[in-house]
This record gives C-alpha cells, sequence and structure tokens, in this order.
C-alpha cells in the first residue's frame, strides 16, 4: 500500500485516503490541529482536526457552491460576510460578483489563512482586493455586534459542528445573523452530507427557523474529499421565495466557473424523496 | 485502525474503505474475482476484481438512477434488456414499471447472481416475475444475436470498462444495440465518474454518435462507494429529444422511489461547465 493520508469518518465506518507525496506542514495551533500534505494526485489537502478541508484539486466544487447560489438569490447582495472560510477560497468567488462593495472575513484562526497563503496561493488572490477585508477573531462574537440591518448575506463556511465551529449551528448564533442582516438578507451554511447528517439538517434548520427565518431550502453538490462525497448547504431568509434567483444575471456572469451555472444552481435546489420525508 | 475492506483507484491515487465486521464469501469464478464483506454501517458490500459493485446502504442511488431515467424518457417501453446488472437491482427497479412487458437480464456471470441472491435477497425480489428472464451468458453475443427492432430500452449496467465489460464499451457493441433498438429506442449506460473520467465519457459518446445514434446525454448522480463518490450513466436514442421526459407519468408513478423524482430526473440533466467544455 502506497503511503496515504487518510480520513476516517467513525459513524459510518467510512474511510477515505489520498495517495500522499510529502508532509508538509503539522502545527497545534491555540484552536486546532492542522496539516497539510502534498498529495499525488488531488494537489494539496489541508486537514484541521484529523479532517480533510480542501483539496487543491476539488475545493472549486464546495466553494462555487457556497457562494454563487447565494449571491444569485439576493437581488442586490452589496455587502457580505464570511465566517470561517480562512482559505480565502470563498471570499474569492465572492469578490467575483462585481457589484459586491465589501466582503469581510472572520475566521478564528490566523495560522489557517497564512497556511492557505503558502499552500492555496490560487485561492488567496483576492486578499488585497480593496473590498475584502481579512478579520481574525470569534466569528461569533463578531455577528453579535455587528449593527442591525448592515449585511446582505453571510455565508458560513466553517468545519464540522464540533470543535470551534459548535456555536455556528444554533439559535443564538442565527438570532445574531438574524439581526445583522437586512429584511432582505440571506445565510448560507455549510449543512454536511445529506447521506449521512439529514437529522443535522434538520436541526439546523428547524433552528434557523426558530431564531425568526421564514424559508430555508438545501442545495446538494458533490465534494469527494468530505464524507459519502455528497455535500450540502443550506440557505435562509425571510423575504422573496429562496428557491428563485436571477437566472439572467447568472446566465450572463462575467466571469468563468468550473461547476456553478444556472442549469446547476437549478439542479442543486431538487431534494429527493428520501430527504423529503 | 479498525479492519477495513478498502479499494484503492489507482489513478487518481484515491482510497476508499468500510469498515467491516465479517468476511463472507471469497471466490475466483471463471470470469472474475468476487468477494462478499459485512459492514458496520454499510451493511453487505460485493467487491468484483477489487473494486466496490455495490452495497446494501447506497446502491439505491445507482439503481434508480440506470433505470427511472431511461424508462422515463421513452414513450412506451415495453421491452428491456439489462446487459450485466447481476446483483438483480436494476432488473427490480425496471419492473417497478408496469407497463414493461418483457425485462430480460444477461449477465455473464451466474455466480454474480447466485451470491446477490444470497446477500442481497432485497434487490432479488422481482426475479420470479413473470415479466423477467435471467440469462446467463455474454452479453455482447447475445445482443449480436437479437432481432432487429426487438427492444425498446436496453440497460448496460457492468463493470468498469475493463475485463470481462470491455466490449461493451466500443462501436461494434453500439451498433448490435442500435440494431436491436426499435426507432425510438434508448439506451443507457454507467459512464464512470465525470471528475475522473471525462475523457472514457468523450470516447463512449463518440463511440455511440458513430454507431448511428444521434443523441446522447450524461446525467449525473451521488454514488459514495464508487470512485470519486460521483457517478454517470449516459442516455442515448435517436428520435424525440433525449433530454425530455415524460414528467406527469414520472410524478403519478406508482412506486416508491428513494433517489428518484421528475426534479431529481431534471437535475441530473445539468452538467457543469467542465463538463460541457
Amino acid at each position: 500500500m502506497k503511503n496515504m493520508v487518510t480520513e476516517f469518518y467513525a459513524p459510518m465506518g467510512n474511510l477515505w485516503g489520498l495517495e500522499m507525496k510529502e508532509k508538509l506542514h503539522n502545527e497545534k495551533t491555540e484552536y486546532q490541529h492542522i496539516e497539510m500534505y502534498d498529495t499525488a494526485h488531488f494537489g494539496k489537502v489541508m486537514l484541521i482536526d484529523g479532517c480533510m478541508q480542501l483539496t487543491t484539486y476539488d475545493n472549486f466544487l464546495y466553494h462555487e457552491m457556497m457562494t454563487h447560489p447565494v449571491l444569485f438569490t439576493h437581488p442586490n447582495p452589496l455587502n457580505v460576510a464570511v465566517i470561517g472560510g480562512g482559505d480565502c477560497g470563498t471570499l474569492q468567488q465572492v469578490l467575483l460578483h462585481p457589484d459586491v462593495k465589501t466582503a469581510k472575513q472572520i475566521e478564528i484562526d490566523k495560522r489557517v489563512t497564512e497556511l492557505a497563503e503558502l499552500y492555496f496561493p490560487e485561492l488567496c488572490t483576492s486578499n488585497k482586493d480593496s473590498r475584502a477585508e481579512l478579520i481574525f477573531g470569534d466569528g461569533i462574537a463578531w455577528m453579535r455586534a455587528q449593527p442591525a440591518s448592515s449585511l446582505d448575506v453571510i455565508i458560513v463556511d466553517s468545519t464540522d459542528p464540533v470543535g470551534p465551529a459548535e456555536g455556528l449551528f444554533n439559535y443564538a448564533f442565527y438570532q445574531s445573523c438574524l439581526k445583522a442582516l437586512r429584511p432582505n438578507g440571506l445565510l448560507v451554511q455549510q449543512s454536511e452530507s445529506p447521506l449521512f447528517h439529514l437529522e443535522l439538517m434538520r436541526s439546523m434548520r428547524s433552528a434557523m427557523h426558530d431564531a425568526g427565518f421564514t424559508q430555508s431550502h438545501t442545495l446538494l453538490y458533490p465534494q469527494p474529499c468530505y464524507p459519502s462525497g455528497w455535500w450540502s448547504c443550506t440557505i435562509a431568509g425571510r423575504e422573496g421565495d429562496i428557491k428563485k434567483f436571477r437566472e439572467a444575471d447568472a446566465e450572463k456572469r462575467s466571469f468563468k466557473t468550473r461547476y456553478y451555472s444556472p442549469a446547476i444552481h437549478r439542479a442543486a435546489l431538487a431534494n429527493p424523496p428520501f430527504m423529503l420525508k
């Protein structure tokens, strides 16, 4: 067997691994354990507390789907906040939208971003964009401190709901988000695997509604390096119909995407019968 | 590390594994090496020549998507042939369509079906349906021997295009299929991972067109136990528009599905920009 970097997802007894060329970095930060490897076919991979966060090869799927659907659902997103997202890939996709005026990234662990700048420089090309602001601190506290009605879109691009990210999946955080959003504002959050984590999705969406969001919908997309290879994000809002989006604007977007398109956006909105049950 | 049953997909240096409870069966047949395991969370898993073929837990995704899209695309499928499909899960889904009059399964290796009857009995519940015929033999020769214009739908549910299945991915086989199909007949074939096997898809579709199919389209769906967790099937035909389907019939289908629905069918038709390029 070749030398492998692996992740074992214990609740489903599921192993995933990538053939490794070399270990590039290993560090216990104030918040978590970060590892970086060079792989044989997936480029670089970053692990946090043993969980694969992203690879060079397949991160476009996740980053495009965490950003373009919500930004084309909002009628006119000007002020965007990314909670987490330390690898800067989400921020980069947000800033492809020329109408976005400010994009703030609030990452708790500065080392994630410093390592991304070193090992995923292609994701960090917008970090010095004049519309970008990189803030290092607690996203929960940051959100609580925001002026009411100051944001159009909040993107919660976090690790799994254990450890530092646990507080991003509950009622209190969603209440802060709702207050910080303008009335037509939208929240989007990574919501794990539709196959493995239906119960988490249910409880997230229930907490979103308890906090005052009147609509929520889960979008599906492939993401090989996450457990089951099938992932999701959940959009929540109060106005309009969050299953409708600016299809014409998405069609004539000024930037290139590899996975996102209006057809893929419509496709991602479809939820299979086993989820609807 | 727990005891694992693993598959290493060498071209992408990608390991996938399931926590194992016990090895149930190990056999070298005339055609291939079949292994069967009981897993901790995915039920049973069958491997052929080291490649995972199906698990109890997630085979519904593949089996529903290999059958219902093509059967609801055809205007009136009466006579269906399944090439390969020895686990009988595809045959079972085909026979859920009450209008299907005959469904023949042509599997080269009788041991696959005998082991499926033992370890996946829930997939074999339609094997004794009066419309079903289980034939054990070479699907390529069988197809060549069919009367012209005798089939409505051909489903190629095979292993990867190496070993016994190699001859199912080429011009000569597609020519036999085209001859056996009625003019409005449809062929559907599993076409590997959109992420890992774009070149294979291209060459399949090119061979289909060379053989006389005038239309082909690839549908996408998740399948955790296959490399990349993201899989596809390609439909080919000569009449109508193969991207259109009997949506009303699909909506009021008389049987339960866990993944398939008209919305999921429409979603599966969407191909991302990186595939279209």
